[in-house]
């Protein structure tokens, strides 16, 4: 496959997220509801999860046309206990029902010391890394799971894709270095990468994807054919199991066969479960201390020696502070076939498109 | 490197705890700790983790006699609040500090819904499946995650040794089929493994393990000239290293440059750090439900048809469980080198050895 040329623009984080937001108004999603996800899916692109943000927003769209999001949602705990809550996110935004979970969880734990908030009836979030991160203004560790809204993996030596790529996402803060933030797919590759390799007209490399003789696949596409790899063969397989349970069966929410694949179907709503946990540091021990110790394994990691081949060691979430501040300064990259189909998507609504 | 002939005898799960336990005794411990170490050592070889079972006694006895381990501890809580505590394990044996942590779990999460319970100034502790498994009888998820003892893994593209094998166990119970249990170390293979591989003569398959200029390791004695590869290359990196920072740096416990090497310092106090969380499945709905939903996602996995190559779809745990009905029925294998150096110990300590 060769290669396109592709051209790409850049549009600074307020332009995204007023673009985002007009659209989204103009879909009939409430002014505030609107802004909230405006904010977090350019907070996405921002940080460089590509297959995440804005990228999104065309998907997004055809779900409310197709009447499988609901926009007047009543948010609510349905279930509560000190150390945990049940939240039903009535079919909302995923983004809303994950602020709700996060913003809920840190609240509890300042209490409990630590609290694990679940959710059902919630849909696509946007990158783990979003709702992790949040508890760390508040001194606290996030850990967040959600179940992926396709499946693409089979059981480990299976080929009926019954699992999703179900990450993972934990952030921790320091004092002076980090915050690090693990960001990551129990699939080798996530499919949001596979989704823009194919727009970028890109191939795969060997190991992201098998077919149904358990073939390599690196046409993205023709990813249809085939399926994603675990992480570590059969480890990567049971982590997608277990968070699925945790996240999905727990809840209340759609796991295994039950999960509706929101690429091909929009109006059936997708009962997407996630969970986060917020860990308070002060309930065990000292904060500063602690945010020392965290510097210190942090320059200690960054100070081994490397490998051939290998110029640095990175942190979790290093690779991604440095793309913001790329895109803080210089913009979030958007390729033609992006902006193409982000335009016809406002044009369709009737809004002004990005320039 | 040639394969040892190697001779195998199959002993029955008490007479091995009955071995342990006057092992235990004769070193020192006091006889109720003793029959708690053995029982849940015993445990670990009844499942099939014959890295972390009776094979680590002859280890276990050195670090009392060089006065390593506290034979003597005060475990107890150092801070608490609903959702949580911090133990401090006053260097006792690893299994009595975190069966005191599981169980401490378990009550809480009854009234809090979830709680996580971690350690520090604990010990190695067996597998992580034995303590994830202990909240299943209550009807609860449990979910482990510790420090390993040694460190064998570089950070991603380095080579100094500043992490372990952190493994994590999430056990979760079904109504008729199960629990499925996974537990796993974040690297390829868990260095257990490579031990029991030096100690049976087997060369390690291309994976485990590579040396400093990156190149496969396969011989298990050289393995302190190389490290263990993590799953997913940065992906199990950053696994290790955020399970490292939640079960070690959160809780005061040892973690990065700080982890003693407890293949090869048997008098310092290692400072383990794990954690156990246990979710109370009550708290989030119907119990049978959700037991009943788990064995139906239990059995769409067992029902997927396979890839070329796999005869059938195993689910976490299964293979444990597999191991467990052979070894109840015909014992459990010991092999004749480590055999050889259990009896070593127990005639050096005046007691009978197995036989």
């Amino acid at each position: 496959m060769a290669k396109k040329a592709i051209e790409v623009k850049r549009f600074s984080a307020g332009v995204i997220a007023e673009f985002i937001q007009r659209v989204l108004i103009a879909a009939e999603m409430p002014r505030g509801d609107a802004q909230v996800v405006a904010t977090l899916m350019t907070e996405a692109d921002v940080n460089g999860s590509d297959g995440h943000g804005v990228f999104r927003l065309p998907g997004y769209i055809r779900r409310i046309k197709e009447g499988g999001l609901n926009l007047n949602p009543e948010i609510h705990i349905e279930r509560e206990k000190s150390g945990m809550a049940l939240v039903d996110g009535d079919n909302a935004q995923g983004h809303l029902v994950m602020r709700y979970c996060a913003e809920l969880a840190i609240k509890k734990a300042k209490s409990s010391g630590v609290a694990w908030v679940g959710a059902h009836d919630s849909n696509h979030a946007g990158p783990a890394a979003l709702y992790a991160k949040m508890p760390l203004d508040e001194n606290m560790i996030g850990l967040y799971v959600a179940i992926g809204n396709a499946n693409h993996m089979p059981p480990w030596g299976g080929i009926e894709m019954l699992l999703s790529t179900n990450p993972i996402a934990i952030a921790v803060p320091g004092m002076n270095e980090g915050p690090i933030v693990l960001d990551m797919a129990t699939t080798v590759a996530a499919y949001g990468k596979v989704k823009t390799a194919a727009q970028r007209g890109e191939e795969m490399p060997e190991g992201w994807m098998i077919d149904r003789q358990g073939q390599p696949l690196t046409d993205p596409n023709k990813s249809d054919q085939g399926f994603l790899m675990p992480i570590g063969g059969p480890k990567g397989y049971g982590l997608a199991l277990m968070f699925g349970l945790l996240a999905g069966t727990l809840n209340g929410a759609a796991f295994g066969k039950d999960v509706v694949d929101f690429n091909s179907d929009f109006s059936t709503p997708t009962n997407t479960g996630q969970f986060i946990v917020a860990i308070d540091i002060a309930a065990f021990g000292d904060v500063d201390t602690f945010k020392r110790n965290v510097d210190a394994v942090y320059r200690a990691m960054k100070a081994s020696p490397t490998l051939p081949g290998y110029d640095e060691v990175l942190l979790p979430g290093e690779q991604s502070h440095k793309k913001r501040q790329d895109r803080e300064q210089n913009g979030v990259p958007i390729h033609s076939g992006l902006l193409h189909s982000l335009n016809k998507t406002a044009s369709e609504l009737g809004v002004a498109t990005l320039e």
